[in-house]
């Protein structure tokens, strides 16, 4: 029986154009891969086409370095972006966040029992108060407070700590000051927010407090990537709890914890997993 | 053991004070009633009360009138209003609805198959197109065109039909025309229309349009109550269905309509039940 | 923008081998038809492979036979067996039902309206009920009595009308006998039925009444391939409704019909695009 | 507006009877408490009553012991049992786990955060794994290990903790040893058991394993307290996950946690609030 471990990761972008299929599996084939599990996808209004493919190699010899070399002029061809995951590939990641602390205790969980591929290098908080809980985990604990006047000092901060990590991903789970567009834009694809609303309903701030005065009957929890377009960002994945006229704000805020939990926990697995892809303001997530 | 088609039901609301629930549990009491189902809430924003009572009464000789003139008088010291609903009691209904049939087929079933407790007295449209589904079900279909000249004289006859069939509800089952203030204000709190978003989303036309612009990776449906402001009267009930980037916007049409059809039905049964109540721009809702 | 009413599917499956991504992935390409979505899947524990590969030919004179003529011989080196649907395929259908319309009011609905994509050639019963539900549909209904002594003719009869109309799938929508296992070896893989449980939870008749009785919070619908073990045939897909202690088994029965119709409705949709693998005890489904 | 803090909660059951809810809800008068939120449920197969009130006193003086006193008089006519809840009551609670840490981690999560309104006692496992993660939270942890022939001795060890930390309710958060028959008889009611599968499906070891040997597309969860008879307990509340094809035995493992852990935590907190009735085989929940 083939082992799960040893399973490396292709995926790759480009227009669409006959052949986009046959240029990645066709190489796949001359260098002895085994597809295990292979997902297209080609955005008819987009016309740009989308595949993961997940392959074991059948010679011990296989070689990263050369099969990238080798792919990229095929792929350049088409125009194809692509990137190759290794087995076990842990990705560097910084995680931000405020006070509330139920997203970093969630995921510090599934870092901890290894339900969560990555490394975490730092987590980053405008508040001292979620030290203790980074600490037991052996996580350096950047506190940088912030201000108006601080602003842009504290987010030149903050970006020296997350190049300076080689973090490739930053979580912000709660992290609740909105990020200057210098900085989204820096972030754009490669940072993942937790939104605790279905959105585009209740944007901006307070959105359990909103979600009362209007009286709906559900809340939920949106994982986006930042860009530059404040909680307009592309849509990972959308979770939902049922709530009712029984439920105060506070009620609401406690009831949405878990949702939000799962929801980026979700949308990162999926980021990790190489899952999601990014095309303009759209996401195409090939879910398992 | 009780059988269930005895029983009664009692709703009532008022505003908060000691005694409100007294006041009904001893009547019932004296009037040899056995409670066989109760919720009470009191909605400490709005310091009102609002209680759901099922009974059966004890005694053969029980008697509506009787119970119901003898409880005015103390709900009066309590400012309550009330309402007793008999076993078996069927609501006299108008359906309204355009070109889609999929919330109309799956009323009819409903009702056609008992599940529904009304009486269906008509089938408004302004369209010709579900005479045939409706005739099959021996129900009386009005075609009643709109255009933006007429919308005032084909309110009229809807308002028209309503009255002479003497409807207690009206069911707005994807009917396409935005109703007049006036009409609004005269089915305040007695018509449910079924809307194709999770309001306050994705208002107005083409939810499913907006929608798919947005990228979002759950659609959904709201049943609500009409009021005076479109798509904003008080929610009864939600309910949601995951979509992904795959979908177009036919298919996101396609994939709300089963959860259109029981958002819808859900609505509809909680409210024959007596378990909606309406209060402001909110509703309380004692789920089964 | 392509058109998605001009896609063609080809399915397939075999041992799993280095390549048999490949061998259908050039072939396309060779052919000039572009894929629009794919997805295979490795069992590894069955070393088995699975792929289906939606696609549109580039050129107008695609021929469905040459087509598969020379996919054939490709296909026989990898032991592969394989299917071609065309655009637009109608697969003709025969349903088979008892007392209990909602299933087949759902399948005739969704029929009707042009959400799925078959003939429906006969409808089957062994009660006379549903004749002039299915006779507004203008479809030939069979009435065929079942009895202990005559369950063998009846049998015979039922497959008569199966062979005569080419119906290639038999949609069990609560026909409530027990098929015998000549009729289930010849159906194998080719029917669909749906039970009212979560299988393998409460197999056999009246699980909802079998769920009362363990005072479960949850009930479901199971939709399955038939074969030669009573409801123990591969799974398609599974449903659930949350339920209470205030829920009798006819309100089980009653909260139970929408999940079935759904589940039951999805399985065969999952079944006409063929998104659906049957291998041994266990089926493989891409979804959407 | 009221303070949501100040609530006491009064639940009763007793044999169904005229007056069941009078004698509760006119004593409540008499004490001047208001009633701010009330259920009650008449079980009509075995013919009981049961009732969950939340009151506000509107005197300062209100007493516990005074109203105990006077209400058990009424109670005893109707042969009620009943309990009084104090506002922020903290139970006493003892947790028993083996190796898997999920629930656990959970419950300490939602205990350090103020969400559930216990006081942890003891945490009890026959594996030294968890004590790390138990001490950072400064929480008693009792190693006991056992192997059959020490069974007895470790259970009366078990018990001992136990009764000297005066627990009233134990959380079996994923304790994978077979509780005997006679702790399980110490236990009835005040006991609840995680067990990782929709029961009665898949009852005892590895249902992980029999679901994916039965290839089902749904796994779950299910809270139940402890019986004399082993998975058999009354059912609380019960979760489930979609899975697929994809998933290995371990996926499952996997994917499962998130839901035991949603379903345990849903299930201590309707104990906790009072909303769970035991009677017989079965339970009455009175849902938020």
């Amino acid at each position: 029986m083939r082992r799960k471990d040893a399973t490396w990761i292709l995926t790759a972008q480009c227009p669409s154009r006959l052949g986009t299929v046959d240029v990645v599996t066709r190489f796949l084939k001359e260098c002895r891969c085994y597809i295990t599990e292979q997902q297209s996808f080609d955005d008819r209004h987009g016309e740009r086409f989308f595949i993961r493919t997940a392959f074991q190699p059948e010679e011990t010899d296989f070689d990263a370095d050369t099969f990238q070399a080798a792919f990229a002029a095929r792929a350049a061809e088409f125009d194809m972006v692509f990137e190759l995951t290794a087995p076990e590939a842990r990705m560097p990641v910084v995680i931000m966040v405020s006070k509330a602390d139920h997203c970093l205790n969630d995921l510090l969980y599934r870092y901890r029992t290894g339900q969560l591929p990555v490394t975490i290098r730092a987590v980053i908080s405008n508040h001292p108060d979620l030290e203790p809980l980074v600490a037991w985990h052996d996580l350096p604990y950047y506190h940088l407070p912030i201000t108006p006047e601080t602003k842009a000092e504290q987010e030149a901060e903050v970006w020296r700590v997350i190049e300076s990590t080689g973090a490739e991903l930053v979580i912000l789970a709660r992290y609740m000051q909105v990020l200057s567009s210098e900085l989204c834009e820096k972030l754009t694809g490669k940072a993942i927010n937790i939104h605790h609303s279905l959105l585009p309903g209740f944007k901006g701030a307070k959105p359990y407090h909103q979600a009362f005065e209007k009286g709906v009957k559900l809340v939920g929890a949106t994982a986006h990537y930042i860009n530059d377009d404040l909680d307009e960002g592309p849509i990972i994945t959308q979770g939902v709890e049922p709530v009712s006229h029984a439920d105060d704000p506070e009620d609401l805020v406690a009831k949405g914890r878990d949702i939000e939990c799962l929801t980026l926990a979700r949308a990162v697995s999926l980021h990790l997993e190489r899952r999601v892809f990014l095309h303009a303001r759209r996401t195409v997530v090939f879910a398992r």
